[in-house]
């Protein structure tokens, strides 16, 4: 039987695209002997991927193959390179060409008769599951046929089409019989998947994914993006080839990684320019800044490159800066709000910086991006991608920084895998038609190919994506780790005097990070202890100091105190019984935004407390800041709640902001003095816990309270 | 000047009425000397009330004054008796003769004409504050004149007219210069009340109550209750005459009392005859017939008269016949509801009785009464009067047993002292015109009256103090101790199963008496303590056992069990979700009632309980008994209630009724198992105090539960 080396794998190609290294790696995976031809030449062969062309493979391959002309048992497989991969092994290969006996050459089969559609009616018939029409991206046979074959005409020119020259060939009945040349009309070893995706199945076999025809029932081997099927070929190479494997999963990205740790000297670390673009008013910008400012990675080799067009961002991005600059980033360039630098501008200036200082790295992250995982950086570096996003989503959202698929018309679409990997049942390395928001492009990459922005027809991060897919180059898409997540800056008001503290509906993650207490959330522990200071009155953290901060100063602005009043016009009734000075949340429109955190917080801490009492959601009309201040109200006479349970929040501290106050429930002669900023008092309204508030004596104390279940 | 000695006060009475008593005693208690002419012997003068008569007085006195006819230093005070009283010492009176010198027969005066209203012009004029007419009813003067004077006419038939008599010889102005007589014109000694009732005030002088004329500005001191005016004689005789003090209060109390109990032999005690009357449906029969056993008396020195015209009572009244039987009464007579006996017969028959017997008293006692006290009929004996009533009143209500006037059509009308009787602000023997449903009649009496109780064209007990009052007979109510109520019987609706369960509005007093828990009220007290069997859960005597057994009576009559249906067409939502085996207040038309209790006695305890928690009045929706069987629902799963509190009595007994049972606080890990009939636990319905019915093993439990305040 024929051996493994016998058969060589010969292709060309001037470029190494991402493409190019992937046809590489498809051919080391299985262990084939193959030789490039061309590399680092000038490409003449025409944009093959839109018009016709490539006559220049003919002649690299001519210049090539002339040693092997006389060679009657070397098996030659011709394939093109930047949108092919091999799936299978030599030996499985060769098995399949020997099937093919008496046949000496064999051309790959498609249903497009390209480039001259007149030629269709000279081929011969074929079965209705069967490929009629000679695709010349690969094949197969003995070198002496081969050799005669390209070179069985006199000349041809770099710019004609080569398919055209071996259509010709093919179609000519005794050229064909000379060289006993047959099509792979039934894909069993080539696979062409320009309008025959949907023929592709993915089984797995012995842990590993290959490509099954459903109808032609094959196993083709050598799998040929041609013309618009690359970007499915791209889909396809997530997994083919031991990209992937059923238990292990991603293999791919255990290869060729980047352990900069290994590096002790941290000046020896690649230099990452980070590009921040604030274009829009965006929700939590403090943490999205000191996400940044907590990445691990040396400062002294980063260097960022700021794009802020919001003026309502501007105090808050100058402080930044300054401190980017304290904490020694190599240097921190502002393009200011008030510049009239575009984004796609900024974005493409900071290519260019990059380009200019020859850069390491060029990190870019969009004001959307929490980069909540501090590690993400490291992480990215050592995945070793031309141009690589982390994965991030808005939280629970199908919204994500990448698209798993487009349309035709260059739009969005879902990859049969999206899904899954925006859930993480797919973690890996994604190979995705655009990204977005965040990701780590190459400077060595930079240096040979300059991606674009400026587009007037497009949007910058859209134009990004097609310039790097149109230029051969990938864009990956990582989620092994949880790097952080989006903002949705749709809602976000700056015309409110706190806007975040309105986002707990649109960005509930980030609002609970900035204002639910850390340690809130040990309550949610089924073997929770709660602190009771008094019978049946709980005590927890509930909300930050950043919250209490964040309210007392919304409603000192606000400052429409209800100076104590039993006539209340903001009441159904109109009259309070027991009046605190108090601003009402409906009076600053927050009240949706409290009747939702009480649902989402002190509900399930009220249903362990009090067991077997479930309203849902919780409701209650009465929410109120109070203000005690000696010289006004300095405390409140014995009441009940007009509530089924009460929550009272410390906005801040005893001893520290005021004197005195606390709360008494008299029937249990039970005092709270020394209340606990943050802290949320949580008791019964009516019937058994009669209460007071006790008289400040200096200073101003803020509490927030719920009456909830009237 | 001239002494006590000097005066002797005559009168002329054949019958020694009540008013005749009454005058006697006015003198007796001034210490004037007198004497009374004609006692015993025939009344020939007419009825001198309604037409003129009364020679057969002159008569008398002809006959009797002859022995001091020479004597000129004697004063002669002529008065009637039946309707007069003396309020003043000789001495007063005695100075106010001498002022009148030189004139030496002084007459009474007033200002009607009568009987001849034609001798008006004859008269010579007076003042306007002045009376003109002469009033012979009394007058005063020397022994020999006043004899020349009523001689002065050779005859003077029995049945003439004594007043005219007076009346010619005064306009006959030779003889009233002879004897010198003068009218009393500013009623300085004579007071006639006819037509001058407005005139008179009640002052005060050391603690004893006088007679001012407002009109004529003087204080008289024979007072006349002239013709219709004796009505308000008998109102004033309840406090002149030192009948009442301003500080001792009632002094004829005191006077001639009987105290059994120094008779120590009680077969010496008087035979009381007791007639009951039951004439219309009757509420609390039972304890009426229960406090008429309860009195303090020998019972065989008690007989027992028994009509009971309604066919829903005969079961109790033969009941009750044979306990009194059995209690050794002289006898029990009974005339049953099949008798065609009216009341109007019965109630005479029974005076006949009486007298036929030679009972010594005769105490009517009509179903209405509830005589609370059981010493009522000793005191009633003791004050000694000829027919005495209990004040007795509809708790709560300006309804008694009596009136203080009555209008000339004879309808009810208030005396000016009405309500302070009614409302013991004024507590004493009391002369009314009307009196009912319980009395007291002297046997001695009846020996020589007969009350009348026939009269088609009024009701019996009306015609029966008219036939007294006629007759000069007096008709007093005591008010000195609380003896006990009347019932309201208009609502009382037979027809329903435990009528009594329905009588908390109309009947409240004896609602409570049978149905609330005699140990509830120590509840009520200012430093009552409570048992807590359970945190916030407390426990507490509320109903009697009686009413355990009348509501689980009822139920099990009505028994339209709920069968524990989830899905429930008595409750607003249609939907219980932790469903009982139960009756609905609401379905036996008792949860007005049942509102109008909580009210009353669970609202005062839960404001002591829950204190500073004010609902008023307490709302329910949902009050109902329960009924646990082990074979069926025995058990109710951990729930809340939708209540703010909730109440929860036990019907009947754990360990005998039945067995397990108890109810369960889950969250303190408490349970009540052995819970006590009639006593409530009363614990919050929501949020704390999740609880559970635990499985009753054996027998039935009945609770009564409220969910209180939704
Ligand atoms: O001052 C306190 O902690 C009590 C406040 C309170 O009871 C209320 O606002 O209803
Ligand atoms: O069985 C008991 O005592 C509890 C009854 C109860 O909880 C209810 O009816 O709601
Ligand atoms: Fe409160
Ligand atoms: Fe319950
Ligand atoms: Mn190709
Ligand atoms: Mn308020
Ligand atoms: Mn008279
Ligand atoms: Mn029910």
């Amino acid at each position: 039987a024929i051996s493994n080396d016998d058969l060589l794998v010969v292709s060309v190609a001037t470029n190494e695209t991402d493409g190019y290294l992937r046809f590489i790696r498809s051919l080391n995976v299985y262990g084939y002997n193959h030789e490039t031809y061309g590399l680092g030449q000038p490409w003449k062969g025409g944009n093959i991927q839109f018009t016709a062309g490539g006559g220049q493979k003919i002649n690299f391959l001519r210049e090539n193959l002339v040693r092997y002309k006389d060679d009657t048992t070397k098996i030659i497989l011709f394939s093109d390179s930047y949108d092919v991969m091999f799936t299978q092994t030599p030996e499985s290969l060769l098995e399949k060409f020997e099937k093919f006996k008496p046949a000496r050459v064999i051309f790959g089969a498609e249903d497009f008769c390209w480039p001259d559609q007149n030629l269709q009616y000279e081929y011969p018939f074929v079965e209705s599951n069967e490929k009629r029409f000679l695709n010349s991206g690969g094949f197969i046979g003995y070198a002496s046929d081969i050799y005669e074959m390209i070179t069985s005409k006199e000349k041809i020119e770099d710019d004609e089409d080569d398919q055209l020259f071996y259509t010709k060939i093919f179609l000519d009945k005794n050229l064909r019989d000379k060289w006993s040349i047959v099509l792979d009309k039934k894909a069993d070893i080539f696979m062409n998947l320009n309008g025959a995706v949907d023929e592709v199945e993915l089984p797995l076999r012995n842990d590993e994914v290959y490509i099954h025809n459903s109808w032609t029932d094959s196993d083709p081997i050598v799998i040929h993006g041609n013309g618009p099927a690359k970007r499915s070929l791209n889909y396809l190479s997530n997994y083919i080839a031991r990209t992937w494997s059923s238990n292990a999963g991603c293999l791919q990205c255990k290869e060729n990684v980047i352990d900069l740790t290994k590096i002790d000297d941290q000046e020896q670390w690649p230099l990452v320019y980070i590009a921040a673009f604030i274009e829009y008013p965006t929700p939590f910008l403090e943490e999205y800044f000191e996400k940044i400012l907590n990445l691990t990675y040396p400062k002294k080799r980063l260097a960022i490159f700021i794009h802020n067009q919001v003026e309502y961002h501007k105090n808050l991005t100058d402080k930044y800066m300054s401190t980017f600059k304290e904490n020694e980033y190599k240097f921190v360039k502002y393009f200011n709000y008030d510049d009239d630098t575009t984004e796609g501008e900024a974005r493409q200036q900071a290519i260019t910086e990059c380009q200019e200082d020859t850069c390491d790295y060029l990190f870019v992250i969009d004001s959307v991006v929490q980069l909540d995982n501090p590690d993400t950086l490291l992480k990215l570096i050592s995945l070793n991608r031309t141009i690589l996003a982390p994965m991030l989503m808005r939280p629970e959202k199908t919204w994500s920084n990448f698209w798993g698929d487009y349309t035709e018309e260059g739009y969005y679409r879902r990859s049969p895998d999206y899904l899954d990997i925006i859930n993480y049942n797919k973690t890996g390395l994604f190979n995705v038609p655009h990204i977005s928001n965040c990701y780590l492009i190459n400077g060595t990459f930079l240096k040979k190919f300059t991606p674009q922005y400026i587009d007037p027809s497009i949007d910058p991060d859209v134009k990004f994506s097609q310039s790097i897919r149109d230029a051969g180059f990938f864009l990956y898409v990582n989620n092994e780790l949880a790097y952080g997540h989006l903002m949705d800056p749709d809602n976000f008001n700056t015309s409110l005097i706190i806007p975040e503290l309105y986002e707990i509906f649109t960005n509930f993650l980030d609002w609970k990070s900035r204002y639910i207490h850390p340690d809130y959330y040990k309550s949610l522990e089924p073997n929770a202890t709660f602190q009771q200071p008094c019978l049946d009155v709980f005590w927890f953290p509930v909300v930050t100091k950043r919250f209490t901060e964040d309210l007392v100063d919304l409603m000192e602005k606000f400052n429409r105190w209800s100076g104590s009043a039993h006539n209340d016009g903001r009441l159904a009734g109109g009259y309070e019984n027991v009046p605190t000075d108090d601003i009402h949340m409906t009076q600053v429109g927050l009240n949706d935004h409290w009747l939702y955190f009480l649902k989402e917080f002190i509900q399930p801490i009220q249903q362990k407390l009090y067991t077997g009492y479930f309203s849902d959601p919780p409701k209650a009309e009465l929410n109120f800041v109070v203000r005690y201040m000696p010289e006004y109200q300095s405390k409140l006479r014995p009441h009940h709640d007009a509530s089924t349970y009460t929550i009272n929040i410390a906005l801040n501290d005893v001893g520290k902001d005021y004197e005195g106050g606390g709360c008494r429930f008299l029937r249990y002669n039970c005092t709270i003095a020394a209340t606990r900023r943050g802290w949320t008092l949580m008791h019964p309204g009516r019937l058994t816990h009669f209460h007071e508030g006790l008289p400040v004596l200096k200073g101003k104390r803020y509490i927030m309270v719920s009456f909830i279940d009237p």
